[in-house]
């Protein structure tokens, strides 16, 4: 551990950049250089966050080329389509990039357009970019120099769906799944329907049928249900809760598949995983195992009554869903132990 | 409103029989007499619920003679099982129960059996009783001396669901039903999992495969559907909040159906009812919206990727999911306005 | 109540609007005639309140001739400065105006000048309006044509500490008061302290020293006391609670006091007052006993140890911190009983 | 760190040591070897505590002769009275004893008996033990065989007002202190007042005049205030957060006395201690910003209108307030960097 990573960290006064702070600030092979913040540049860093008062650092405003001159790997926590246009640069002076951003998760141009409204801005990096979610695509992230980490409700559905799909013990469709996120999730916006007293007390499902989550779901899904095509349901609802993110999967079990057949899927497909905890069947996952952990716990059961199963999955959405899981990515592309700064 | 209804409420120390008195408190043609609690015998009820010291009755065991020489109508809010000891001997004293608990709603002995886990005590009041949802079985409950009080997560869902099913414009299968609901929905049940840190940041699913409201939500979305069988996945969700349900109902769309046949079920089934608020399509529930209300608010959508509908529907729990129902079957059976003491 | 009070709401699509909107349409002698918000003009009352969808009623911009000429009382629920714009115009034309902001509480312009940070617009009016606080000025409201609101934290305060002022069994100092208050007391603002994340989990003083309620409770408290000068210590908090006001007030016995002179002197002073529940001594105050309802809930006890009184008190800072208040002195100085539509 | 601290947790099934569980399995000197519940005994630790159930241990049954032979260090975290019935037979074998509970808190036996109602059982032990708050018994800690950990309450008010008693800048009367703390404060306690609907949207004080911190509280300021005698009042409320205390202290400053003189004071007596944070003047203290940290954070003003210093302090109850602190001290008296396992 002689060596340190150098790091900058685009875009770090939301929830997130706040998240990879608190990890960086832990991780004994972090060297956290940069921390740009446009509205914030000049400030310390305490003074946005003050739990990590005692980090040296000032925000700054991004300058590509100092970014290069000192870091090695760039984790971006931008709005979409401002991760683009900051990536670019930084990969083409050899800065490995991080982006927890959608801007390179859909493999598909088409597919970016109909649901961010928008054209993607450079479609060729699209190819390039390896989806940043270890427990699927750990060797490609071996060599990867721009990671498209997973979104976080994507993050928890596809580890909970993955291993069924995978063995062909359920059908691709239909599929349903109903997700429950903490208002973190929403990022540091500051708009009416995320005030205290507009949530608290409230549940709500919203994004219903045009979700931007959904297309990165169904790419995902159908990659591990070998390319067959997955048209699916996915409902997310707001809760009062900070972090976390619960969803609910119901999948349809292909005729005479027991939940056996479940168990060694799971058993078999997380044996090594660290950071993936399935549940013995019949428990179920709850968010506050999993707060504040880059942990995903995974519970499921077969319901002899429909023939479906019913999955449960937790995640915390800005640790395994946004920040832990971009570092857990830096620690693999940089040949460091993977849990290294995420074990807490 | 010369003479008013004599009521008692039998089981009035938990969450419902506490919402039952906020509601008859108010209610202009409610003459409440007794108030049975055999823990809290002999306490004023403004010692348990100080909101109501105003309230100038005192708890009392419940006496059935008392009860049918005072009282016309006896709610009871007590456990499963003992509401069928109590509503006996006060039927045949000719007092009208309408029974919030679940001993009565089933029609199925064998189905009650199978669920509660216990032989049905008293089978053939299964037949008689008639079940107190007024938007489906408003004429029955005008001549009912047994009304059974629809359950809470099954109002929120058979409300949501039933004129899709009866005008047949979906599918009787698949159906998936997600819901959350608030912790008072527990009732004020003394247990490690209702405490304040083990729910707070938390969410969870329980109860998966065999909730006892599934056999009651089966049988009345079978009605709704004509007599067509209905086996469905119903998976409910611990969330943190005081009060109110969330269900979000999936279910497919026969051939040809479109989002107008939707607007023009629900607009038709629910055009006089008072209680029942459809939104433009598109729109989405919010418990919020109904909390401390009679109210069930539903949401609906079209998804032309899966085909399929997505309702959204909102109760308050201890509300139109107990108490206000119950007063609301109470109004009908008496002949009173149906929506007084439930306006507020 | 053949003839019902035809009445305005300026500024109604904050908190204490809906608030309004809430207890008005309830309200059996209101005739709710213009709802005014200048950003939702044009809409209905619904799209911004989903509970009170069926008010049949548009927001419009205010028109000064078009509420003249409609209503007789105006309820001001706009912020301070803005108030007073809006109040002389209508006062001129012979409306009466019953505002919720702070613009006409203070007797003296220098200390709202030093609070407020702005001249006081029109100071003339500062001695004509009657302080809205029925319990202690019901005499003066009932030919008030401007009634200036007591405000929420004011209300909690004024009221617990009156009782043992007026008759004199405690030292006008040291005074000191701690105060909790839900988020709903920020207003419905739009920003980054309000956000569901940031108050969740969260607990915090803040305007500490110069708290804009400061001079308006030393104010009252000096009346109180027959005109002795009050300096006082007043913390507020933010709690995690959507509606609430929770005051904890020290306050030092004179000597040779006792318990029992306090409790004579609660006795007496709220012996006719049916929106102030006493409870008995050593009980305390929760703000869950009041939320959603018109009354403060105060306890109290003596500290030998300290010799002090330790006084609690809790209102709804929507209700009887605002709207309802409000209510309350309208019935008041339109002559109706004073609970009409604040019982429930 | 070749040789670990062999250490047992007695009563590990509450709040305090599950937070044990926590710090200790990151903790690189902690060998943990043994954890107690009699409840438990035999069940995995994971079993109760999902989130730690990589941890590789049973729950047992306590067995003194065990504890001895395996463990260097016990931690209780024991209701009061049962605490000491275990300490005096691991004191006698040697075993270092930190105890969280309240028993061995007090110098005074009669102090005890007065506020927790019961003789000690070994007030011979008073004058043996440490307390434990690290801050200002550091020296005495280093080998004490016996340590009282601070409690909660206890540690947020008197790390807040040493500074001022110890330089003699404030009066030792009148003090009033208004604290608030999260519900995992009242233990794991399964008990009415403590489930989720009676917390959530609730405010409420409680032991306002003998809650039974209070004599540690004064005997520790009077510490600080080199033995002047202390008599104040400490009003606890419950807040509904899972974690956290906030506290607000509001003292008299001496004559002359200005903000610069507290400005010193503070930053003379932290200046090297890792675990305070002292915050610019006229700065306030937030729980968000130290929970799940083993931190306090101080913030403080001074009110010329009264001549009060006012002081927010904030610590997270479960952590500084007890195993955090209880680790702090356990470093200390091993010869260990005394922020190990403590920094995250």
């Amino acid at each position: 551990m002689d060596k340190k990573v150098r790091i900058a960290i685009i875009g770090a006064s939301g929830y997130s950049g706040e998240e990879l702070l608190r990890i960086l600030n832990q991780h004994s092979a972090a060297d956290l250089r940069i921390v740009t913040s446009r509205q914030h540049a000049g400030k310390p860093v305490g003074s946005m966050f003050p739990r990590y008062a005692e980090v040296p650092l000032n925000f700054t405003a991004p300058d590509i080329d100092a970014i290069a001159a000192e870091c090695e790997v760039a984790f971006l926590a931008l709005p979409h389509g401002l991760a683009t246009e900051i990536a670019i640069p930084l990969l083409n002076k050899g800065v490995k990039v991080i982006d927890i951003s959608a801007d390179f998760r859909l493999k598909s141009a088409a597919q970016y357009e109909k649901y961010y409204k928008d054209k993607h801005p450079a479609p060729e990096l699209l190819a390039k970019s390896v989806y940043g979610q270890p427990e699927r695509y750990r060797e490609q992230l071996k060599s990867a120099d721009l990671i498209a980490c997973a979104g976080c409700y994507p993050t928890s559905i596809i580890l909970a769906a993955s291993p069924l799909l995978e063995t062909g013990i359920v059908e691709t469709q239909p599929i349903v799944v109903s997700s429950m996120s903490g208002v973190s999730g929403a990022g540091r916006k500051v708009d009416l329907p995320y005030l205290f007293p507009e949530c608290n007390e409230s549940v709500r499902a919203y994004g219903v049928i045009k979700h931007r989550h959904l297309p990165e779901i169904e790419q995902e899904l159908s990659n591990a249900a070998h390319g067959a095509s997955i048209a699916m349901n996915f409902i997310p609802h707001l809760v009062p809760v900070n972090r976390g993110i619960h969803s609910t999967l119901i999948l349809k079990a292909k005729p005479g598949v027991t939940l056996a057949d479940a168990e060694k899927a799971y058993a078999d497909y997380y044996k090594d995983e660290y950071f993936v905890r399935v549940l013995a069947p019949g428990q179920l996952a709850d968010i506050k195992h999993v707060t504040f952990t880059n942990r995903c716990e995974i519970g499921y059961t077969y319901d002899e009554h429909t023939g479906n199963f019913i999955v449960t999955s937790c995640i915390d959405n800005l640790t395994k869903g946004a920040a832990g899981q971009a570092v857990q990515c830096m620690n693999i592309r940089m040949g460091l132990d993977e849990t290294l700064g995420l074990r807490a």
